[in-house]
């Protein structure tokens, strides 16, 4: 049984635990920098709350490490825990700067270990059944690519504030699946972003309503909307448009229950609520797939490579905004 | 082009009325008891109107007419126009009472003109696409049928006087259905009936609930809905489960259009208000079936026969409402 | 932490001891008659397998056990364990017969222990969400409801030898939604049933496909179809007509994804394939609402009286399908 | 009783022929360049057949004009018939240049009859409910708009070489509907287009497949898909994402038709074939609220500067294509 630690203990750590328990592997240990919260989760697991990484990494009984700690420690974890013999699972962004993720990509560029970073959407069933679909040329040659990914409300300032900007902390989500659905390199990037949510966001230099358009070389489009407000519920879907047909990976609802009345038909209720709910079960399954090429030696399923591209794309964006013109990409 | 004439001024008849035109047939003339009913929706349409039937039946110009008169003079009128040599298209019910019915077909047996009876729901375009894909083993041998048929409101009281009852003007439609679609000899009838909306329609001796089993010789099984309120909108659904594959004729929408807001997911609407909105295109297929069996001779798409099985359905309904067990018919 | 123990070891044992773990409480014992299938669910879970329903009675970490072995061995186990002063959560059936249920409920009728029966399908969150709307009032005083209940296929012959026939094995579920959701006494019952779906069920004197209408004092009316074959996956829906509003309990897929081609639109695959799937909510949220009882000392939100109502409702239908006619019952 | 003439005999003009009826206006004369075509028209309808368009303006029994012939006559036929006191609906677009529109401006800018540009989709059910949702609030203020808008099938190379290009024969439409949403200036145009349909299309210069961002000066954003293949049917979508909700006008489809297989469920169908279907309701409604503003002499509901405004989006499009850049618009 894969022993796993995970480094943070804060809410998307949880998730992870979790995760653990239903791929049939064992949480061993746990370090956070707040230590009341590393204990607290540790007890919940009867696992060990470590007070280092280092006391994380010496421990024979840890074969790979969830990193669910702050961005900015992203890099730095990854290069330890990789160093240290161990498999890793990095969570988004790699980090906020281009030249931080390719430090960390040279730096571990002959390391044998399984370094995955957490795009966990990639596994999300309804995602993944329409890549799938595209893959066997379902709808033949995709031409349009469309992804509207809003969430309920906007974060606190707090987090803003150390967020790396909507299209590093929010965007580079829908990036990344543009990347993985158009499968062909992007060349050009448009940016538009607006302040229409909340004036705090827009005080903070921060944008909280988007629309990016991609191109590919063969000429295929992709658009992405986003955000920081649906009051709606959390609004994720995906709409490739190809020579024969058109796929839709739509939303999800809480309940299948439907109501008539004499003003309007329809759900009684709004959409899922936020990730934790909407990707509980691409949180599960990107562990799976983790797990499995930890046990198997094969390459992961999203590399740091991954996190790298998709970061480029958010520089391009914030480039394109900042200039108003495309931005050329390669 | 065919002259058609209506017997009749009123609701029904304007919608005759306007499908004779879009039907590319000629609106001649019009006879109604209430001759200022008559010479309105003449002037309207620059047609004449009659002070009686015998008037309109000896215009040569008249090769058809739409009985759209009360239900109480079906049966005559439908005799006279035939025996006149003109074609008909009688609304329904034929009669209240199966034996009027059967007098009427007993008189008419061997009329050689063609005599349709207005039970315009088979031509809905979506109904018929489920006969239709039914008829093709779309779905393999049907098994249960599910016909549910709801009013948005009741009639009058003043209307249902005179309407024969909820299963005799109401059911009467949905147990046609049950006869075109599951295409073999009904041999049993139960049925349910409540007053739950209006203790009014109680007290005429009539219900505003019913549910209504059928079953046929082969053990299909087929079940009616009815209401006499449905307040979220007129509620006319098909369902059909097969060996191999369900189909379902849905219910129609005034627009397309979806609203989410905080609290609910759908359409800002009701639906379709009632039968003259949901039934147009039924009623102007239906014209133009009618006129088509009117050129060429061929038998009508529905006949006296269908009209006449129908209701005693609709009598059996009844005697099992009375007595409260199912009731064997042939 | 509650200590749990399971009385079998197969399907439906697996998905409670899941839901254990889910729920908090330690999975601690476990028999069956094959004495493999109790070690091996044993071992995946670090529970001990006992060699008789004495040993589990024995042990005084259990404080609650789970009956999910045959249904012949209901009625016995739950007095035994309940005797013994477990709490009890019973697999539905309570037994085949009344008069076994009634003998069950007769001897534990001052029994102080939690005993539950297993409608999970009370817990399934859409039918919930359609029992607490109605309930609240939002569509009214209820009118019809329909219960669509159909699996995707039929068991193997030898399940349905000991299965007690299709309105005691499938229709009991619906029957107690019926219960349930009409919340007043049902005084009549009228069954059709037909061997629609392989002519071996008929063989056994068992039917497949069954059309079942009950009706209340009140005079609210309930449709349940039945059937052992959909193909396009498992079937189960709920519709409930209100004076003021019409609640639906929709369908659930396995993913979100649709598919709009040439020649058709809508979801590329069918419904989630069944129970185990499709009401993985309701046997978790079901356990959770059990250990609350077992907790809080709360009456069960499920009876033993519950599940002889439905049993008296299902001998009911066995009647009716026998006679051909209503059988009223109180 | 008002007279409507029609200049052009082809298929929009039958459209709108069959609109005249509807509305209850009279069909008096047509012409058309093929003289045989104008007097296949005016038998079909007992109207006249003239063969010049001073014909047609000379007969005191037209009161109105509508302008269906080709693209390249429209500005000089408004200019003709306005001059000579008939009402005029001119089929869009109003011209192929900004210069040719802004000529007809200019010289009709006195002119007191009522002329109206025939951007029907503005009259469309569906999307006008979406336009009067947004106008009354219920969804706060507009943040993000898409509107989809894919034909089923590319039209011929002969019709494109005159078509102006997709961005003022399709496109336009779109642009116009931004703009009546929007509610407020568009200060900004990007655009992408592919060739990926039919190399046909990029042999004559044009593309099939394009993308298109508007801005508004408080930053509102817009987003228009087009493509000439949509092989599913005609995609005429639009969604408005605003502060409080969100508005979608969906799709039609010719039934209502659902088929669930043990391979999908859905629509067996695909959408409504093209604008002749999907648009009906919108010409004959367009018809009305034209005849309306004859008969009161109100402003017409589209203006000859609303053909002028959509048409310097267009070319502002078409700048932006071939600059790589978002052109500032004002």
């Amino acid at each position: 049984m894969i022993g796993v630690a995970v480094l943070g203990a804060g809410r998307i750590a949880q998730v992870h635990v979790k995760a653990i328990h239903a791929a049939g592997a064992r949480f061993v240990a746990v370090y956070d920098v707040v230590t009341a919260a590393a204990q607290w989760l540790a007890e919940q697991h009867g696992a060990a709350a470590e007070t280092s990484v280092a006391a994380i990494l010496a421990r024979p009984d840890v074969d790979a490490v969830i990193i669910a700690s702050p961005t900015d420690t992203h890099v730095d974890f990854t290069i330890r825990c990789a160093e240290a013999g161990k498999a890793v699972l990095c969570e988004k962004p790699l980090a906020l700067e281009v030249a931080e993720a390719q430090r960390c990509i040279d730096r571990l560029g002959s390391c044998p270990t399984v370094i995955q970073l957490g795009f966990n959407r990639r596994f999300d069933p309804s995602h993944r059944a329409l890549q799938q679909a595209l893959a066997a040329g379902d709808i033949g040659a995709l031409e349009q690519l469309t992804i509207t990914s809003r969430d309920p409300g906007p974060p606190p300032t707090s987090y803003l504030l150390h967020s790396g900007g909507l299209f590093k902390d929010m965007t580079i989500h829908d990036l990344d699946m543009a990347r993985w659905l158009l499968d062909e390199p992007i060349v050009s990037v448009y940016a538009q972003g607006s302040c229409l949510v909340d004036p705090a966001i827009g005080a903070l230099g921060d944008i909280d309503t988007a629309s990016v358009m991609l191109r590919t070389a063969s000429g295929k489009q992709c658009t992405i909307l986003n955000s920081r407000r649906a009051v709606y519920g959390y609004d994720q879907r995906i709409e490739a448009l190809g020579a024969t047909g058109m796929l839709v990976s739509g939303n999800h609802y809480e309940t299948s229950l439907l109501r008539f009345s004499a003003k309007s038909a329809g759900a009684p209720t709004a959409l899922q609520n936020f990730f934790l709910d909407r990707y509980a079960d691409s949180y599960r399954l990107e562990l799976i797939d983790f797990l499995d090429a930890v046990r198997t030696g094969r390459a992961p399923s999203v590399s740091l490579g991954d996190g790298l591209a998709a970061l480029r794309l958010a520089e391009a964006a914030q480039q394109s905004l900042a200039s108003g013109q495309a931005i050329a990409v390669n």
